[in-house]
């Protein structure tokens, strides 16, 4: 199943998922195309259309069930198991996505951060000890990572690569100011500076 | 010109503008679309196609100066100009943004900090004092500020954004959890966790 699913449905599904989240919080219960479609400013076609890739979730005349698409978008999205990650590099990003609670209740559990700086080597964030670059062959052989986040400059994220590949490391979120591109793993690359060239654009086009 | 280009046409100029910047560094002055389309993996005939919205700027047979094509890319997007921004919130995240060089360069000009905390309101990041947020009126009034940046918890973004309302800011780079939507000002918000939930469901798909 949902395997012809385009790149721009799927990129949509996180944000259903988090709109859900919030209507399960306030209590909603249920709530129809129409009324989701104008708290998340999409047309109430889109959200038929996008939901029908999954087999639509939706009933005629009573909307969508908010807890039962919540959990169905989420087992789609992977996120009925745990995903244990690291984090490689703790300079102010390292430390903003260790520090984030919220990527641990969505089941990415850090369990490893790493630098190469000695002077941070040895500090602890919320309880995770820095642990040298150089340790992390060991790590890797002796726990299950999944995931490695970068938040590295660019020429110590390629260099980090070799020793990510043939360790079990399924995926890696790169935030390092490179296009990574690794056989046999899930790469998504995050560009901060596009998001801000984007609004330039933007702002541009608003005059 | 450029009025009615396509959302993932606008997502995927900052790229080709990296790519070209990347070029340029490495000294090359021109490439064909077929280099091009390798180096970024995507289509030679997508690449001819995106540029095509905006005029072409390829030669038959000749391929694209590269130094051209990046200045042309970097006018459409906004970037021969200065763009004045603040960052609300010195968290973790905050202290990133206001520390990344690469967004000068591409002339978002941090000018000023806020924050609520009194203990970090005096500090300076990279020369920039951090002043306490019930200053951001007077200095909205006294600085000429388009972008702003929040990097704060959602309640407090939520509560900051009627300051903002008025007081000439253009833009809104939003990283609290919550889609904004303001009138009169172009918002782009930034959801990490959508990144890795979008992580996530590739992982899954790859087994």
């Amino acid at each position: 199943m949902a395997k012809d699913i385009s790149k721009a449905v799927i990129r949509r599904l996180p944000r259903y998922f988090r709109y859900l989240g919030e209507l399960m919080e306030e209590g909603v219960e249920r709530i129809s195309s129409k009324d989701l479609s104008e708290r998340m400013h999409v047309t109430a076609s889109q959200i038929r259309q996008d939901l029908n890739n999954f087999g639509g979730f939706g009933q005629q005349g009573y909307g969508y069930n908010v807890e039962f698409l919540y959990e169905e978008i989420g087992k789609i999205l992977g996120l009925t198991r745990r995903h244990p990650m690291i984090v490689i590099g703790t300079g102010h990003l390292g430390q903003a996505i260790a520090n984030y609670v919220k990527f641990e209740k969505l089941g990415f559990l850090i369990i490893g951060l790493f630098d190469v700086d000695p002077e941070v080597v040895g500090s602890k964030v919320r309880g995770i000890p820095v642990l040298p670059v150089t340790d992390l062959q060991t790590f890797l052989e002796t726990h299950e990572v999944e995931i490695a986040a970068l938040t590295m400059p660019k020429d110590a994220a390629e260099s980090v690569v070799s020793t990510l590949t043939g360790n079990g490391i399924r995926a890696i979120w790169n935030f390092a100011h490179v296009d990574l591109d690794v056989d046999d793993m899930v790469v998504e690359n995050v560009h901060l500076s596009d998001s801000l060239m984007e609004l330039s654009y933007r702002i541009l086009q608003s005059e």
